[in-house]
Order: structure tokens, then C-alpha cells, then sequence
């Protein structure tokens, strides 16, 4: 699955903090590999992100800039993350001719991701087509002190010119508003124009009618380049140009602030505007001819925000540099793509990487990417749940339009709540329509929720979120899973039928071990939140009680379900039977697609891998690490060998092979640690998916801390404190981190 | 149907050509009548089409100019007209504020299209927000005289400002790449530069490549204005500014030439560049300081090249001032959609309009338009039927793959003649998939085309076309006909199952009058060309029987079709049974859904529809329209009193109210005549279907022409001459107009 050589990972000795650094030094046109590095290059602050496109463009490039929660409609597929004017274009003419990668000679090229500061640097040098040579150095971030900023600082030299005659350069920075998500567009000009040297940008949504504002200063540090601001409504410019002999720099400042309707400002031009004259206006700018130079003070504090959050999030590894690296890139893409304050969204399956799924949140979030803030950033984690609690009426009004009461969550949800999984898809290649169930019976994400807002009062210890919000999410989910089960006379037990489990190759089967399970351990969560209230805030619990109704024979049916749910597992082995008839498939030889390069479903079709004992991601073996502490060693054992070799680690999902990390720690698989690890860290550093072009992996992301820390440190927290356990893979000599328990802050050093 | 208040037609007296101007004395900023009035104020010339918006821009405008024949692929529909960036974009600031219709306080509006020379023109005067009065005059024209050629004519008087200072204007004209097919993007920016005066633009299509170029000069009649050319990947411009004071006025000129990669030239910007510089170096140019006025001069050869279109194509009304401008409408449309030479494509369904259907080409063409071309224009005429030449490959590949000889037509085709029908559309308000059988089943277009390509002959006297193309294509037709009809052994008769007929509100019909009687038509016509082919061109006989491999034996099963095909029809009345099964239905109440306001389908449903004697449009009426010397008065009459009275014409279909006029006149029903002319030739003028902002009815335009002059005159052609039989409707005095027979030229005044 790894390729030999590891793309982007710098690992060499000599060079600055190279375990913090994401390069390649080499630029590959193919389409292909530029979209995936384009993801891969991405900045952020979890306000915006911006994907790791260049200042002067490239044809085909997929540009976006997606923020936090700002959607707009689209046909099927509900609504998507509106790919916004792109502020980061930068065209440069030397001698009147444009200087562009796919023309000319590069004669050097480096780029890289500082992912201590969040920067992305880039230098290149350049032939032009009639012999002038250039370099150029640009450095970008987007500030995580003030999230509204993006910064870019773009310089050329000119090294030399056929007649030794000195080169007229012209630079222009623009806003582009011809960008779409996968071309289509979203967003139209309200107004522009130019206010002193601010240039300003208004434009909203087509459908939803967000409002944005972008300012723009654009500024060099030379006296004898002119400037000149270009209105336009579709590419609002300022351009320098002057000259520059053989040898001499020209340094420019493009500074970009941006504000949206949903920040809660009626004018969001004049709040931009503001925001930007105060920025200028700062003590600590350095003064130029041409305007004010805010890079250096700008950096300064985003540097402190970054060793902020690495002080809290950081884990060092030692003895293994990929996963080191792997690691770090992971944390960085979970802290972009989310944002610090926001409670009305969640990260989205690519955050704001890309367009894959859309900005839609699933499940992703809870199951693989919520542990990482619930140990590491609790403030964040309670956002993302509050998130959850909003969506209570619209997870209400699903379960009620289905026939059930309680709140059961939409498979994929924006900001309203409502299921936004998209009723079909068109096949990428042969336009085909081919239907999604996902949003009709895949049920386990009101589960998945529940578990995670127990997880993160039980490890953030925060009453106060529980009392309010979190008790109210579990009894409402556990009520829909109370009327969701179904009691066949001829049968004992409670069922769950017609559902897809987490392996989404299975359709339509019944009794799924793990929506099972861990229905019943929503249910037992609400009654423990319920007795807990009780004890803990009286009147909270009377008023929950009377607004669900939760009536003493009510509960006692709740009660009733948890002993006689049908859970499919072999009393004697242990073994889980992922569905009721899963056994009765033949297993697949996987022997005969040796050398494949898609998934067994992709291979085999839609209707006959159902046909299979194959699965597309841990389903059992899921459950066995989400609810670990509820499974003995042997339990697992006997379910991991069962499971883990009929499972398409290659193709099946991203989302699982780091996950199967913890359980492959517990049992001693060491050399199945190391592969699985590796195959979640370097997911979109080597594109190992094919898929990174769409953006990244962010619960893969979410995946490689709970392999790092609840698998090879072995972390556990109960009431008391913390337990590690490590489970030292090759190579790895040390593996420092640190977690906050109750609001107590832990740091953990371990050594082999 | 028809609104009390005629919008768009201008009929008082004393004004310059009432009767061949459409026009607007109000602006209107609601978004339907907006987009509705973008169609109706289009310009073009067959090249290209553009709509009218609003050189200034309105939010949410529907702006486009689509190109004869430049595709871009889309999901699901296959491929669209692809919109190619706006040529007409002029921004204007008075003072810094922005000219624009919704803000400030409009003083005066008018706007008219001038079908004479196909010239639109706008006047405004405006007073802005802070009291600045100005006075916009702008005109505007396609180049029918050279189709590579878009011109605006573009002045400003300041009238007033409050302080009575001079005002300072800046005024910018671009091109603007950021336009999409209802948002899709679908070009990208190759390159863009200036060359002397002349900016111009490289783009091309995201998928399909084609490459285009498009050139601007800008120029005004100003020496105190300075310009400045402002080169931009996404909006290059022209820009002049200076100062005016109350009373002075600004007149600028931008001149824009387009070409592609289907224009047969290797390098579409030096193309157009020198295509630019011949026109300014032309001797006919006056001289002004900022550069040449090319105005006058090119709409001189403007206004020649449509008044020699208008002396072929006008039809003149006495009596009935609706009917004339609808009517000279309507052929203003049949033009500027055409191409005069391009025969690899053909007239779309809302023509180079609007994004309605694609820009795909159906059997609207061969029925409804064609015959305007045949008549008037034959060597357009040829052009649209080499079209269906070029495309039998495909046709053959087609009729193969569903397990049939010769060449089946698509339903819906574009360049390449693959089948284009998308397989099925999205609800536009609950994003539901609706599938679409009619790429599948609904069969009748081939015959169409075969019917079309004889009449074509008949009328022409074009031997070479029938000889080089036309055989092979009713052969290749009359073929997959002959294949395509089943015997079933329990019967004598051929069948034709599981069709959709013109009435397409029912699905899965057997045996469809329509279909049938022109599937024999088809073979008839087949049959007859060989024997001509045989007479008069033994050569191609022989070479085409031997392609086909028209056996005797096979041309003798083609006989036994013609004279056993199943033909719904009571021998003795001599009513036809639109299908099989028909006259089982229930007729519908039609008088309790009165003051309805959509179709029967659209209330009913496609299922329920189906159940009913409820028909879409014309079909058995459309039999006895298209073939009507086949069949006597009687049995006209007594199919029109079942059928006209069972068709929904407010809100079935736009294609057959005009088509319809022909078998009212010949039947005297003069009150219907007068109330269906107007349903067709107004269908636009007054979006008397609210569909027309998503462009022209193309075919309905077609079919008012066949109302005037096959119903209204009753033009009748045969290979000795012609003879009119002129039904007067109300109110109209005298009918004159032009055609062709045989290649002569004919001109007709009937007066009453």
C-alpha cells in the first residue's frame, strides 16, 4: 500500500525542524498529483481554509477557499461549502511575459509546509521563454491569532537578463470570483470598490444569500514601483510595476481580511474595513514607502497561536520520522478544519479541504475525530456537541417523519439538521444514477453521538455541559431508539432490522452487531445521565422527564430492551456475527484480485459483494475499539482474527486502518501496527486513496491520535486518573504527548 | 391565455416601423419578467446569440452568449451550449458611483429591438444616489454581415449634478469569463494579453477544448478621456475616464470579434486579431483621437444583409397588428439561430437563446421549423439536413444497439449524434429524479427527418441533395423501420409496440397513429427516391442498393409493410384512435380544473395523467397537419372535433396552438384560428408559457410561420406550381409574402 519512496516528508538530517515539515522539491504538472498536493498544501485557521493552490495559477487548478459553515444550495446533493473568491492570485509579468510553471524552465523549485507556524513556502527559479531569470519566494498562512487574516508576502529577483538590460515587472493581486465547486458557481458580486488604499470585495451566495466581505492591501517595499488599485466586480486588482535590473528584489504584502454574515455583523464590509485599518494602523507594523509591512508582526503571533495549540496537541515520536511527521500533519489538518468558537457546525468528512462529500458532517466526527479533542481540546469538543444539541428539532422532526419519536440524526447534516445525504449519485464516469441508502438505514450515527457526548463527560469531567445539554441529547436518542427496535412475536428479543452497519457493503440485513450494541449502550448512557441528574441538578431532571415524558413504565421498557436486545455473538467463542446471516456467505478468495487497484466493491459491483463474507471497514471490530473496556482480551483475540483478514484494508475506507490500531496494540501485532499506522498517517501525504485531490481525511486524521495514544500508549481514563499501557511498535523509542483529564492538564513521557 | 395588455409590441401610430419593433417603455427588476425579457431582447446572427442584459449588469442576470455549435460536457444531459464569457460587460461611474438600475432613481427607460436591422437600443435617464442626472443611450448589434462581429454603441450625457460641477466618468467595458450555464462553469482562461490597441482573450471549453478567442477595441469620441487597457485573466478591460460637465456628452464604441476552433483555423487569436485590424483599417472608418468608429459602416452592411433577408423572408399583415409583429418575430428568430453555412449542427430547441434543453436538437427542427427554410431559404434548409446526413453513423450505432438495421435518430442530439435525452432530470424544487423515456421509446423523429428531407426535394427541386444525401438517408430511415415493426403471428398486421407518440403525457403505447402512418410515409418516400435514384442516377441506385443490401426480396417486405402496417383508424368515420387502447380511457372533466395554472400532467402526475383521454399536443391532429394532402376534409373534421377539444393547449405544449392554425383554417373555425396564431406568435413576446427566460420556442416561431402560410393563405405546392386558398381570419385584410419553388422566386399578395 506504502510506496517506497515517502513524498513530502523531509526527514533528512541538518535541516530546520525537519519532523515538523511537509515538502517536495519538484513541481509534477499531471493533473492528478497537483490536485492531490493542492489538498495536501492546504492552510487554515478553522475559520477559512485555503487549499495549496499557486499565486499565479495553473490550468485546471481546483482553487477554493472554504469557511466554516458557509453553504450554499446545490441540485441532489441538498447544499455544499461555497467555494468563495480566491484571495490568494498573484500574476507577475516579466517583460510582458507571464511568468506560469507550464512555461519556461524551472530551474529550482522547493515548497513546503512549516507546520510549527502553519506557513507555506514556496521558492522557484525561472527561465522565461525568452531567456529572463527570475526567483521567486512567496510565504502564506492563515492567521490562527486572528482568523480572519490571510497574508501573503510574494518576492522576485531578477537574476539575470539576456542583454543585461534591466526587467519591467508588473504584479497584480486580485480577488477572483470566477471560482466554483467543481465549476459551479456560487457566489455573485454585490458591490466593489476602493476605499483610501483598501480595496474591497462584497459578494454573496446565489442561493443562500450569505454575505461576504473581503479587503485587500497589497503593498511592496519599493519607492519607485507605482501602484494602482483595478475596481472590478469579477477581478478586483491592485497592480505595481516599475523596473527591476539584474540582481535587484522587489518584496510585496498581499494582506486580505474577510468577514461573513454568519460572524454576526450587519455590514460585513464596513466590520472588514475596520478590521483592516486597525491592522495597519498597529504599533508594531514597519513603515514603507508603499504602505504598511505587516508580515513579520503578523507571523510573530501566528507562531505563538501554533505553539499554543503544538504545547497542548503535540506527540513526539521517536525512532519512527514518517509516522512523526504523519502524526503532525494529522493534528495540523484536525486543527485547520475547525473551528474555535463556532457551536452551529462540525468538521466535515474533508473539513475544509476540498469538495469531496461537500462539507457535509457524519459521523466521522464523533467516531474518529472527537477522542482527539475531548483529551486534547475539550473547549473545541464541547462546540462540536452543542453542535449536535442544535440539531435536536431537525433530529426530532426525523425520527417523527419516520414514524419513531425521540431524535434520530440525518446520516449527513449541515447547518439546519436536515438529512442531507444525497438520494443518489451520478457516476463519475458513465453519468449513471446510482442510489444512496445511507441517509434512510444508516441509523448508527444517533448512537455514535450519544457515545461521544458520554466520552466527553466522562474525560472532561464537565457537569455543567451534561446538566444542560448533553442529557438531553442521550435520553432523546436513546427515546428513538426505543421505538426504533421491533419485537417479533415469534422471537424473545428486541430487533433492529433493515439497516446498514459501518461495513456500508452490507444493505438491508438485520440485527448488525454494532448498531445493535451500541443502541443498547445509548440507552444505558441515558439511563445513567437520567439517575445522575437525578441526583445531581433535581430540577433539570424533573423537566426532561416531563418534556420527554419519560414515564416510569417507559423507562422500565427502556430497561427491558437493554436485557433482551438481540446481539448476535456466539456465548461461547465470543464471536460477533457482524449481521444475522453473515455467516452463511461464502468468504471471498481474495487470493484471485492480487494486484488490484480498486475496492472489492468497486470490482464487483454494488449488488454482488453483498453476496460476501468481504467488508468494506471495521464493523465488528469497531465496536470491539469504540466500547473496548466492555470486551475481554480473548473476546477481541477471537474477533480479530475472524474479522481483520476479511476486510479490504487497501480500498474498503480510509476511515479504519489506523482505528485498527488499538485493538492490533492490545493483541501484540506489532508488525500490523506499524502498517496500519502508516497507512492512516501518510493517507494524503503519499495520496495512498487516490482520492486526496477531494480533499483530506480528516476522521483518518481523527484515527492516527486514538492509534497513537488509546493504541500504542495504551491511555485510559476513569474517575480516579489515567492508566498507559504501551505497545512499543518497531523502530519507536519514545512517545511523549499530553491530555487534559477533568480540566487538569497531563503530560506524558514514555521511553521504552 | 393572452394578457389583455400586449407587452413588447408597439402598435401606435406615428412612430418609426411600429409594426417591426419590439418594445419595453418600463424596468422591471423582478427576476421572472427579467430573465423572460433577457430571451425576448436577444441579438444574433447564427453565429452567435446574445441576450439581453444589461451592459451595467443586474444581480442574478441570466447573462449568456452561446455559439452555433460550441459544446462543453455536462452530467446527466451529456453536453450543453456552453456560455462563453459576457462581451458586452460596460461598467459606468459618475462621480464614483456606479450606474445600476436598482439603486438611484430611474427617470426614463425605453428599450426596443428594431427587427429591420436587428438593432436593440436602450435609453435611460437616471438620477444617482447623491443627484447626478444622467442620460444613457446604448445600441447594440450582431453582425449578420459578418458573423464573427459584436458591436455596442454606448453614450453618456450628464444632464445635471447638484453642484453643477463636472462630473468625472469612468467608464470600463471587459470581457467576463465568470459566467456559467445556470452557475456551471464551462470556460477556463488559456491566456490573455494586448496587442497595440486591441486586448483580447484566449479561453476554452473545460472538457470538450474547443478554443476561443474573443478581441475588444474601445473607443470614444472623446480627446480629453484618457484610456488605459487593463489586462486580467478572468475581466480584461478597457478603461476611459475623464470629466463632463452638465450638458456634454461621452460616446464610446466597443467592437468585438469571435472566433473558435471550429472555425477550421489553427490559431484562433491571430485569427481574430487580424480579423480586428482589417475592420479598423477598413477605408469606410471615421477617425476620432482615441481611435476608429466603426458604427456606422458596419451596421450600414448591417441593416443590407437583413433587409435581404426581410425581402425573401417578410410576411406582410394588413389588419391585425399583433399577428405582425409576433409573426416578424418570429422570424427574426428563425434567423438569428441558424447558421447560414454550418452543417454539423442544427437549430436547438430554444436556438442559441437560453440554457433550456441544452442547446440539444430534436424533431422540432424537421416538423416545426424546417419548413419556413425549405420555402424561404433552402440552402439553409440543405445545411439543417446535411446535419441529419452527417449524423447517420451514429444513427446506424443507434439502431444496433437496440437490436435493429438502418439508422435510428436520436431523440436528442448534438454534434456527434450520440443519443443526448438525459436518462433522467432532477425535480427543480424537490431535487427528485424524474426518469425520461423518451431517448428510449419515443421513436418518431426518424420519419421526421425523412418527412423532412422528401419535402425538402419536393419543394427545392434539389436533385444533387436527394441523390448525394437524401436517399441514403430515407433508405437508411425506411430500413430501421422495416426492422424496428413486429408481426405478431395472431395478427395480419404489422405493429409498432412501446413507443411515446407526439402526445408524450402517455408512455409504453402500441401502435401510435403518428408513428405508425409516418413509419410507412418513411418507407413510402424510400421506396419512391429509389426508383427516381434509379432513373436518374443508375450509378448512385446501384451503389446505395448494395451498401444497404436492398435486396428484392427485402424492398418486396418493405411493400408488404406499407400495405399491412397497422393504422388505428375507423374505415367508415375515419377517425383515427391516437393508439391502441385510447378510446378505453375516461375522457378527463377539464371543467373542474378551470382557472388552473399548469399543465394536466403538472396537477395529475405522469401516472394518473396516462389513464385519461388527455392529450399533451397535437398527435393525430399533427398527422393529418404534417401529411394533410393524404386525407379529405371530412375525415379533418372529424378527428379535429374529437382531439381538438381533448388537448390541453394552455398548458400542454407551446409546439402545436400554431401548427394547429393550418387544420382550423382549411376547417373555418376562424374564431380558433385567430386565438391559436396569437398563442404561437406571441408565445415569447408575452411568455405566454413561463418558461421563455430559459429561451425562445424556436419551433413554435416555426410553426407560426406554416399558421400564415400554409394554414392562412394555404400555399400548396406541387411539382407544376403552387396554389393559395386563403382563409381570412378576423380583422385581417391582406397576407403578402415570399418563397421559392424549384428555385424560383415567387412572391404572393392576397388581399381580402
Amino acid at each position: 500500500m506504502l510506496t517506497s519512496k515517502t513524498e513530502n516528508i523531509h526527514t533528512s538530517e541538518g535541516e530546520t525542524a525537519p519532523l515538523w515539515t511537509v515538502y517536495e522539491d519538484s513541481f509534477d504538472p499531471t493533473l492528478k498529483k497537483l490536485h492531490s498536493q493542492e489538498t495536501v498544501y492546504t492552510i487554515g485557521n478553522g475559520y477559512f481554509c485555503t487549499r495549496g493552490t499557486f499565486e499565479e495559477g495553473y490550468p485546471r487548478a481546483d482553487t477554493a477557499t472554504l469557511l466554516y459553515g458557509v453553504f450554499d444550495q446545490v441540485p441532489i446533493a441538498k447544499e455544499e461549502l461555497a467555494n468563495i473568491p480566491d484571495w490568494t492570485e498573484i500574476k507577475l509579468f516579466v517583460n510582458d511575459e507571464r511568468f506560469r510553471l507550464d512555461r519556461g524552465t524551472i530551474l529550482d523549485y522547493h515548497r513546503s509546509l512549516d507546520l510549527t507556524q502553519g506557513l507555506l513556502s514556496r521558492s522557484v527559479s525561472w527561465e522565461s521563454p525568452n531567456g529572463v531569470r527570475i526567483s521567486i519566494n512567496s510565504q502564506r498562512f492563515a492567521s490562527l491569532a486572528d482568523e480572519h487574516v490571510g497574508i501573503i508576502r510574494f518576492s522576485i529577483t531578477v537574476d539575470s537578463t539576456p542583454d543585461d538590460q534591466p526587467a519591467e515587472i508588473l504584479i497584480r493581486s486580485s480577488f477572483n470570483t470566477a471560482q466554483g465547486n467543481y465549476n459551479l458557481m456560487h457566489v455573485e458580486t454585490v458591490d466593489q470598490a476602493h476605499t483610501d488604499d483598501l480595496l474591497w470585495l462584497h459578494t454573496e451566495t446565489k442561493r443562500s444569500l450569505v454575505q461576504l466581505a473581503q479587503t485587500m492591501s497589497f503593498t511592496s517595499d519599493r519607492t519607485d514601483f507605482r501602484k494602482e488599485i483595478l475596481d472590478s466586480d469579477i477581478s478586483p486588482s491592485i497592480r505595481l510595476y516599475g523596473s527591476l535590473k539584474p540582481g535587484e528584489s522587489l518584496t510585496t504584502e498581499k494582506v486580505v481580511v474577510m468577514y461573513t454574515s454568519r460572524d454576526g455583523t450587519d455590514d460585513v464590509i464596513r466590520t472588514a474595513l475596520e478590521h483592516h485599518r486597525a491592522l495597519l494602523s498597529a504599533d508594531n507594523v514597519s513603515q514603507s514607502y508603499n504602505g504598511q509591512f505587516l508580515f513579520e508582526s503578523l507571523l510573530t503571533t501566528q507562531r505563538e497561536a501554533w505553539a499554543h495549540f503544538w504545547q497542548e496537541a503535540d506527540i513526539l515520536v521517536e525512532g519512527d520520522d514518517k509516522a512523526q511527521v504523519g502524526l503532525r500533519y494529522s493534528l495540523y489538518q484536525l486543527r485547520i478544519n475547525t473551528s474555535s468558537h463556532d457551536t452551529r457546525y462540525s468538521i466535515a468528512a474533508k473539513g475544509l479541504t476540498g469538495f469531496g462529500y461537500r462539507g457535509h458532517v457524519f459521523h466521522d466526527t464523533e467516531i474518529f475525530m472527537l477522542p482527539f479533542f475531548t483529551y486534547v481540546l475539550p473547549d473545541i469538543a464541547r462546540n462540536l456537541l452543542l453542535y449536535r444539541y442544535h440539531l435536536l428539532p431537525a433530529a426530532r422532526k426525523k425520527a417523527a417523519s419516520n414514524g419513531y419519536e425521540g431524535a434520530q440524526y440525518p446520516w449527513e447534516s449541515t447547518l439546519s439538521g436536515d438529512e442531507t445525504t444525497p438520494p443518489s449519485i451520478i457516476h463519475p464516469e458513465t453519468g449513471e444514477l446510482i442510489p444512496v441508502l445511507n441517509g434512510f438505514i444508516e441509523l448508527h450515527i444517533t448512537s455514535s453521538i450519544a457515545h461521544a457526548t458520554w466520552e466527553y463527560w466522562r474525560v472532561s469531567g464537565d457537569d455543567d455541559f451534561l446538566q444542560e445539554y448533553g442529557a438531553e441529547v442521550l435520553l432523546s436518542t436513546a427515546q428513538y431508539w426505543a421505538s426504533r427496535v421491533e419485537k417479533n412475536p415469534e422471537r424473545t428479543e428486541y430487533e433492529i432490522t433493515n439497516v446498514i452497519g459501518p461495513d456500508e457493503w452490507h444493505e438491508h440485513v438485520n440485527n448488525n452487531a454494532y448498531t445493535n450494541y451500541m443502541a443498547r449502550n445509548n440507552i444505558q448512557c441515558a439511563l445513567q445521565a437520567l439517575d445522575w441528574l437525578k441526583t445531581n441538578s433535581p430540577t433539570k431532571a424533573r423537566q426532561l422527564v416531563q418534556q420527554l415524558n419519560l414515564t416510569d413504565e417507559r423507562l422500565a421498557y427502556w430497561q427491558d430492551i437493554i436485557e433482551h436486545i438481540r446481539i448476535p455473538q456466539n456465548p461461547e467463542t465470543g464471536l460477533f456475527e457482524q449481521f444475522e446471516g453473515f455467516f452463511d456467505l461464502p468468504k471471498l478468495d481474495q487470493s484471485k484480485f492480487e494486484g488490484r487497484k480498486d475496492s472489492y466493491q468497486g470490482i464487483l459491483g454494488v449488488e454482488v459483494v453483498q453476496r460476501y463474507q468481504i467488508v468494506k471497514q471495521a464493523d465488528v471490530l469497531m465496536l470491539l475499539t469504540v466500547l473496548e473496556r466492555e470486551f475481554d482480551l480473548k473476546t477481541k483475540e477471537v474477533n480479530w482474527d475472524y474479522y481483520y483478514p476479511i476486510t479490504d484494508h487497501a480500498y474498503g475506507s480510509s476511515l479504519t486502518p489506523a482505528l485498527h490500531v488499538i485493538l492490533a496494540s492490545q493483541l501484540g501485532r506489532t508488525a500490523d501496527v506499524v502498517k496500519l499506522f502508516l497507512a492512516g498517517a501518510l493517507v494524503d501525504l503519499e495520496n495512498l486513496r487516490g482520492n486526496t485531490p477531494e480533499g483530506v481525511h480528516a476522521a483518518c486524521a481523527g484515527a492516527v491520535w486514538q492509534a497513537a495514544i488509546l493504541g500504542i500508549a495504551g491511555l485510559r481514563v476513569d474517575e480516579h486518573g489515567y492508566t498507559t499501557n504501551p505497545h512499543w511498535p518497531d523502530g519507536w523509542k519514545r512517545l511523549a504527548f499530553s491530555f487534559k483529564h477533568k480540566g487538569e492538564a497531563i503530560h506524558v513521557d514514555l521511553h521504552r
